[in-house]
């Protein structure tokens, strides 16, 4: 299985394929030094012996935000050293830090932009990438990635909306370039060529104007060209198109380009994987074998094997899956795939980031801080004698209605509602804590089997309960309006 | 070769596998009749002898709406008679009206959005369609095609946006399809069962919680089990995302979705055919072989084949390659695919339609208001002895400089300049009236080899010129910190 092959990044030998993108947890305090909060929830990934951990994005520079992390003075050198000491402790993942530089953002929606930048400051951030990633390597991290994705500084002199017209002119490719070359430079000045450099950046700004696949990939080529030794690509994310609310800085994922970022129930599974894989045979096809990490709706095991299997991508990354159960990669190394958790991109994490708070997992147990620990405390759910007594009705507005009996035996901590359609696909619709959902859909003139499942914090499931068949027909169309020609 | 074989739509038999999908043109004058300028344009089509010419959208109500064609009442009769009639005269192109309800827009950036219809407001809006059905069948059209796709009154019921919460219950998919469903009873009602019903809608609604390709396929399979006779992909135009301009009614093209509908120079080829091909794939899966149009920057024959070889596509849609170019189909039967001249996706066309005026071709020549006719008045274009005299420069900002001699010889109308990357694959850059042409988008470490043809108004293409080959090389970008650590 090519999940579990290890894979060597410049001298980092991952022990798996896995990889949990940079995620903000709203952990650390006002101050943005580690805590034992941060300290557990990067431990709890260490206890799934995920790959490669990525820290949460932690700022360079001087700048206050709230609770993000912060690597930009050395006063914060013994959190981070504590934070990786505690993860190696624990299991071969390795933990790298994202490093990012941001503008400034206010409340009345204001937002500083790089055009206001002048060269002395565009140096100043140059060296401050250098100056973190150098330590970074001091505190012991196993590598450091530079965030030049989303809404952020060097994100937007990639950006085809940057608004430059100096060395770093944002009308031509190598002018937008310039500044992430340097800050490559940078870098590599401070930390050798012998420590891991990664890089996270967009396979598409998915905003009016903004760039595509088709420069993702000569970017991918340039940053190639420049030694960085992985590739992690997101999508969207940005300021042009965030909802402003009255009162509180722009936030970057609120419009379009967040929903790409974060895709909801609504999009189809593996995202970004198309796009992932232009990137990689691209730089491929010109001689680079930089390992690339794709990432968007990523969760059946089966799927990631695939796209590794098929050459599309190198690791796979899942950060909401993850963040649901950080065993993913265990479970499946111990065949026990089944007792994965499977994130339904509610967004709930999604939610609480964008109101600042903490970010949990609505699958998580009330109250919880981290994902539970993968222990069981007494035996899998199991259905009583009417084995879970599903029933569906269907409804007048079209959506089929499930209700089923609470699992009597084990700790339950929700029920997955299962669907398959006439083709005989099985697919998670939801997962609810209750026993009651409406699947609002479905289509008429297709037949839906529908089956539940009840799990607990382990993610132990019982068998699947009775299955109901419900056949809804094609609405006639035609009704409505004869009654009202009758009515007149 | 599939683009020549005749495709049979419940009895319209198109001779070919093109299609004109529905282009406002802005020639009616504000009464909203056919007059000789429309007439002259579909003409025009039908001279390229396209498959079927899907005419711009024309309102089924009684509002004034500019320059915009109506078919709502009868009085409109005797010019679609007549445009019908002189289409049917020129070729055996095929011709249906796309025929439209939208809602009240206002310059003061309000538009009416349809939770504001009443039950009866929406069964007038219902019989409309069925009676603009009628009136097309009357007059001669060979089918009509509902427009369900972009901003309009069926796309937003069809939306993941739908507001209603009555039988129209846009929390529901059922309830989102149901006003589709009883148009196209009404429409059934009104023309028969041998009267070719075609729909155009969004593989992806590409804003901020709309609907994506996911639930695309289940509203394309609702289509096929109400007997559509072809389904027509596009993608974006909404109205959640346009950008208000003081004074100016809002228009549903000029933001992200925008970008996706009409996608610019800087969107790959073929942008929406993937998505298409999940359709197809789809309905076909399910029992249905409703021919499905693909389109979104498709220009070259070859591309266009394939889609039709691989089963991604049964039709292909080319909105501003055929306004560019009307002949080319005829150019591909007759062995002349070189004389076709090129779409360079610079949406000249949908910068002359947001402006409220006459839409035309870049690249048609200076003040035509139609394409040029594929008669030669003069030799083909030749360079004279320096083989066009090409040199490329490249520049401190990362671009390359192209300048040339004026061809000497024919009457030109355009140079398309040709650029090969390493890989050998040559790509369309853009193309120029002058002779002169700056690249932006090349990357230092590539080698590109450049040439340039010259192009009549026929498109009959010179040879190429001399070709040069540039290699820029990846830039240092140590130099300018070394520099600042200096002056330090």
């Amino acid at each position: 299985m090519k999940l579990l092959e290890p894979l060597d990044i410049n001298g980092m030998v991952i022990a798996n394929r896995t990889l949990v993108p940079a995620m903000v947890t709203r952990l650390s305090g006002e101050d943005g030094a580690v805590n034992q909060d941060v300290i557990d929830r990067y431990v709890r990934y260490a206890q799934g012996e995920i790959g490669l951990i990525v820290v949460e994005a932690m700022a360079i520079h001087s700048a206050r935000s709230g609770p993000l992390l912060r690597i930009g003075e050395d006063r914060f050198n013994d959190g981070h050293r504590e934070l990786v000491s505690r993860v190696h402790d624990v299991s071969d993942s390795k933990i790298v830090p994202q490093i990012i530089h941001f503008m400034k953002v206010a409340r009345s929606g204001w937002r500083q932009t790089i055009d206001s930048l002048s060269i002395r400051e565009i140096d100043d951030i140059i060296a401050q990438f250098g100056a973190a990633a150098a330590r970074a390597r001091e505190v012991g991290y196993d590598g450091v990635e530079l965030h030049s994705a989303h809404a952020y500084t060097l994100s937007s002199f990639l950006s085809k909306l940057n608004p430059r017209r100096d060395e770093y002119d944002g009308r031509t490719l190598e002018g937008r370039l310039r500044m992430f070359g340097k800050v490559m430079a940078s870098v590599r000045a401070r930390v050798g060529d012998d420590f891991p450099v990664g890089v996270r950046f967009l396979s598409e700004e998915c905003i009016k104007d903004g760039y595509t696949i088709a420069e993702a990939k000569l970017i991918a080529l340039r940053m190639a060209q420049l030694g960085v030794d992985y590739i992690s690509l997101s999508i969207g994310g940005k300021f042009e198109d965030a909802i402003y609310t009255e009162g509180e800085p722009l936030y970057p994922y609120t419009g379009y380009s967040g929903d790409r970022c974060m895709p909801g129930v609504w999009y189809p599974p593996l995202t970004n994987a198309d796009n992932v894989a232009i990137v990689k045979k691209f730089i491929n096809d010109h001689g680079y074998d930089v390992p690339v990490v794709s990432a968007g709706k990523i969760s059946a095991p089966g799927e990631a094997e695939a796209l590794l299997q098929s050459g599309k991508a190198d690791i796979i990354g899942m950060a909401r899956q993850h963040l649901t159960d950080p065993d993913w990669i265990k479970k499946v190394r111990e065949g026990r795939a089944d007792d994965i958790i499977k994130c339904i991109w509610c967004n709930v994490c999604k939610q609480l980031d964008e109101k600042f708070r903490e970010v949990h997992c609505f699958l998580w147990p009330k109250h919880a801080r981290q994902a539970p620990p993968d222990t069981a405390d007494a035996g899998a759910p199991a259905w009583g004698e009417d084995a879970g007594g599903l029933v569906v009705a269907l409804r007048d507005d079209g959506g089929a209605e499930l209700k089923w009996s609470r699992c009597p035996a084990g700790t339950v901590a929700g029920y997955d509602i299962y669907r398959a359609d006439g083709a005989g696909e099985v697919v998670l619709v939801d997962a609810v804590k209750g026993a009651r959902f409406v699947d609002k859909t479905i289509l008429g003139g297709l037949a839906y089997t529908y089956y539940v499942r009840a799990f607990d914090a382990t993610g132990r499931a019982s068998p699947p309960s009775n299955s109901v068949t419900v056949a809804p027909p094609v609405p006639g169309y035609g009704a409505a309006r004869d009654r009202e020609t009758t009515d007149a």
